[in-house]
């Protein structure tokens, strides 16, 4: 049996785009000569579809598209994921479904058991969950169903009471498929085969597992779709971050005609979730799923070019360099604009640093404007010194200047913000905070450092001395991020623990950190979750990011 | 037997303060020869707490205070809601629970079976559903506890498959205790009175409902618990928006002591939910809802001082005006921004406003700025036209000036849009569309009219002629909101439909609105989805608010 996976890139609700790619794959792995082709989870109208799914008329869009692609299924059986109606009146009105299309209709309809509803899932908020368990019978082979989260419920603390599997095993399989949208995190990759691998030792067939690819809005999915053998080895591995169409052939004893290409003792078997700050970065995935983040962002939404506003620091160079490979240089402009309190390198470093890039840049100076304000605000502010409403108030002249920029020529302004900035609320609401698309935001600056090192592996790209100064708002005279914040190497590590690990206060103080330091520092996550919310959505890389994944209540009053 | 409801207003997380209010209830209640006290769900660590449950340490606190008051509960039984661990690895770890506190310590604890995640609402991101139910005996009355949704699953269409009070009735309880943390929305009240009558109906033994008040962010808890009789007659009916403590007697019978306040007949059944746009609006609730939102908010948060950007239009006036009722005049600023397109009007109208609120007020003419940036952006806008970009800068003028006054005297800025405006995106993201929370974000504009003329129900508080004018955001020579946007009488139903009632462009159309427009406005709403992402917490109204009950996607392309 020749199996066909498409991993395909889809756009939420853009049905008619959806269900054109799926109808070419189909036709493609017709032509040479496929028995079934399988797609991802909700292909059909985009994963995660939200409250769309709250709206009939989603629904019937949805339905009528898998009904177009089942009139292509003549001659070869499609697996694709969308919604279906619950026919029952208890409990949800929908299912998250795989259908079986043959013969140019919809033949058989699974649907998904486990329905996940933590960090950004919200899947029972739509869903009932499957509580009727078939197998299905083509071409001779019995091939077990299963939807993402279904393959997940292994472990010591499972998550669900039930686990399909263990119901679909008994009617004896020959193969388990696996159709998912499963979103990356620099941890998720490993994690991934990790689950793939447990679910062929655990029930002793191979598995068939296929993933969306593309970023909707925040979240990324990366592909890595995989084939492997009862054996536990791969038989086939899909790139990453980019679409791809490729088969397997089963054969009869379900073996696979493929040649091994990464065999079992190379596939890590348990969760590999990391338990210290440094001992992860793949700095290669992120800096991939960064782009693709920003790329498809800006596909999706019809946008063609971007502004940053370049500072001479490190964010705003890593940005306006991710930026840069995403879209093109042309595509995006950087603007300068200094202050009277920026220091001479920070002009001269983001011009070479566009020069670089070869990315055109303008240069407006605050200072004429800042004057306005303050002899406007003078009558009310009087002789009050100097304080926070004069440092937001530059970084706020330099969003509306960026914005006005934006607005007259159809830029849209990224965001440079990094995640150890926003988790302690050191940036300006309005100011260096606004933007449409958090570039940085799930990034630690330690991280930003990584990346900025990694954008240079080749050549020069940002200025040495970008990465070597020290962190500066320069919001005022001599002003430098350490004065407010611990130096990166500390706050880091602490952000880590409590957000990414949810490890409370004693928990890092046993770790050996320092007590008033860390409670500071969970106060500061905590008394700027107001900020946050106002953020724009953050690409999300790590496993617990800043945005739909991180619900926090803004009045709690907890280590706060 | 004698029976307390405590309606009680909790602060997420601060389980000090939590803490302290509930012992001094039990300790009153007590003193009063109580026999028996029930507070709210989730009352320990306040409704809703979202993420915090994830944090073991915050577990251990709930658990904490409820030993606390479990000290307490010594010749008087306790029923208070909080979490619990789940004592099984197989599914989550919570639950969400009643815990009964007798003779100094925790005798018993009811689970919540039905997990709303809907909406608002992510219980099921906690919590495992109660599978095990018993009834609590309790001085030779058999009682059934349930906690909020575990009632609420009645209909033609039910949310669950299961139903817990169908399996309780079968042990023949004497008494349904209901805890619950049910937010107001306008048309929530009547529901829930509806409900608690189709419960009474169903089971034939009496209920008692005890709800949460106050606000929580943007969620609203009205108070409002209710003591109904097995003749369907309502015995007591605490306030709405206040706390109180209140108590019945049961007679052996299961009849009580107190007369009826509200007999069966006047009380709904049925869901009320309307179906046309004008047939709800009890505005004086609205009204209330929104005095204590913005109170709450400050208090909660710590804050004293708001600032209002005032300028002479309705919405701005009747967010002044909410601010002073719920915060006292002499903590409102207004502050009056006017520029060259600003009618001479405009600034009388927001004076006479203050004057008659009797708050303070300033004025900072925006010309002098608008011209700096002016001429700052020539060199690189030359000689393009007047647009959208002039237009915004004069908004985020207004945003940075209102900012700058905020942060120099700690103010929290009120934003002031309205639900119209925020749904078709006609308005400036960090310029009106700034501040910390949305006074207006789910009132329509008529909704704001109606408000408008409640507010001025005694006296002229609001300048007639600010309701009278024609809206116009001023920011061009003779602009009004009728340019861009259809009259308000006509957006407004086709906004309620779609959001509301999420009904789909064919079903909005057959209602007899014109198509063109209505996949205009449509498109309007889903189009602005990333405006609407970046703004702060809505005090919620509707039974669907902007904001975490609405989660839509921004790269979606749905009839967009």
């Amino acid at each position: 049996m020749k199996i066909f996976l498409a991993q395909q890139n889809y756009h939420i609700g853009n049905f008619e785009d959806n269900t054109a790619k799926i109808i070419d794959a189909v036709k493609e792995a017709k032509a040479n000569c496929g028995d079934l082709i399988i797609f991802s989870e909700l292909a059909v109208c985009g994963y995660p579809p939200r409250d769309f799914l709250e709206f009939n008329d989603f629904i019937e869009q949805s339905i009528a598209s898998v009904k177009a692609i089942a009139k292509e299924a003549v001659g070869i059986g499609v697996i694709v994921g969308g919604p279906s109606r619950n026919p029952k009146v208890e409990g949800k009105d929908l299912f998250n479904s795989a259908y079986f299309l043959y013969d140019g209709e919809i033949k058989q309809v699974f649907n998904k058991t486990l329905l996940p509803n933590y960090d950004i899932f919200d899947e029972y908020r739509y869903f009932e969950p499957a509580t009727e368990h078939e197998l299905l019978e083509f071409k001779g082979k019995k091939l077990a169903i299963t939807i993402c989260e279904d393959i997940w419920n292994l472990g010591d603390n499972p998550l669900y009471r039930v686990c399909p599997m263990d119901i679909l095993i008994e009617r004896s399989p020959d193969l388990i498929i696996n159709i998912s949208a499963s979103p990356f995190d620099y941890a998720q990759a490993e994690e991934r085969l990790g689950i793939v691998k447990r679910n062929v030792d655990k029930y002793g067939i191979p598995l068939i597992y296929c993933n969306a690819v593309g970023s909707q809005t925040e979240i990324v999915f990366d592909g890595g779709s995989v084939v492997m053998d009862a054996e536990q080895n791969l038989v086939a591995e899909l790139p990453y971050f980019r679409e791809a169409l490729s088969f397997v052939e089963l054969n009869e004893n379900n073996t696979f005609k493929q040649p091994v290409i990464r065999p079992a003792k190379n596939i890590p078997y348990a969760d590999p979730m990391p338990k210290d700050f440094d001992s992860w970065l793949d700095i290669h995935e992120v800096y991939d799923a960064l782009v693709m983040g920003i790329r498809d962002y800006f596909n999706k939404m019809g946008f063609k070019k971007a502004i940053v506003a370049s500072s001479g620091g490190i964010d705003s160079a890593v940005t306006l360099a991710l930026a840069c490979y995403a879209l093109g240089p042309e595509n995006v402009t950087a603007l300068l604009m200094p202050s009277q309190f920026s220091t001479g390198h920070s002009v001269s470093d983001a011009e070479q640093l566009s020069k670089n890039l070869n990315n055109p840049y303008e240069t407006i100076a605050i200072e004429s404007i800042y004057q306005a304000f303050d002899n406007s605000l003078e009558p009310v502010f009087k002789d009050l010194p100097f304080n926070v409403a004069e440092e937001n108030l530059q970084s706020r002249i330099r969003g509306t200047l960026v914005m006005a920029m934006a607005n007259k020529f159809g830029y849209i302004l990224l965001n440079t913000s990094n995640k150890s900035e926003l988790s302690t609320g050191y940036g300006t609401l309005y100011g260096d905070m606004a933007g449409g698309l958090g570039v940085l935001g799930d990034v630690y600056k330690m991280q930003v450092y990584a990346l900025a090192k990694y954008i240079n592996r080749n050549e020069e790209v940002i200025p040495v001395h970008i990465i070597d100064k020290a962190p500066s708002a320069e919001l005022r005279h001599d002003q430098k991020d350490s004065d407010s914040l611990p130096e990166y190497n500390v706050l880091d590590p602490i952000l880590y623990q409590y957000i990414e690990r949810r490890q409370g206060p004693k928990d890092i103080i046993a770790m050996g950190f320092d007590e008033a330091l860390v409670r500071r520092i969970l106060r500061l996550v905590n008394i700027n979750e107001y900020k946050r919310n106002q953020f724009c959505p953050i690409i999300r890389v790590s496993p617990k990011a800043f945005g739909v994944g991180r619900r926090v209540p803004i009045v709690g009053k907890y280590l706060s």
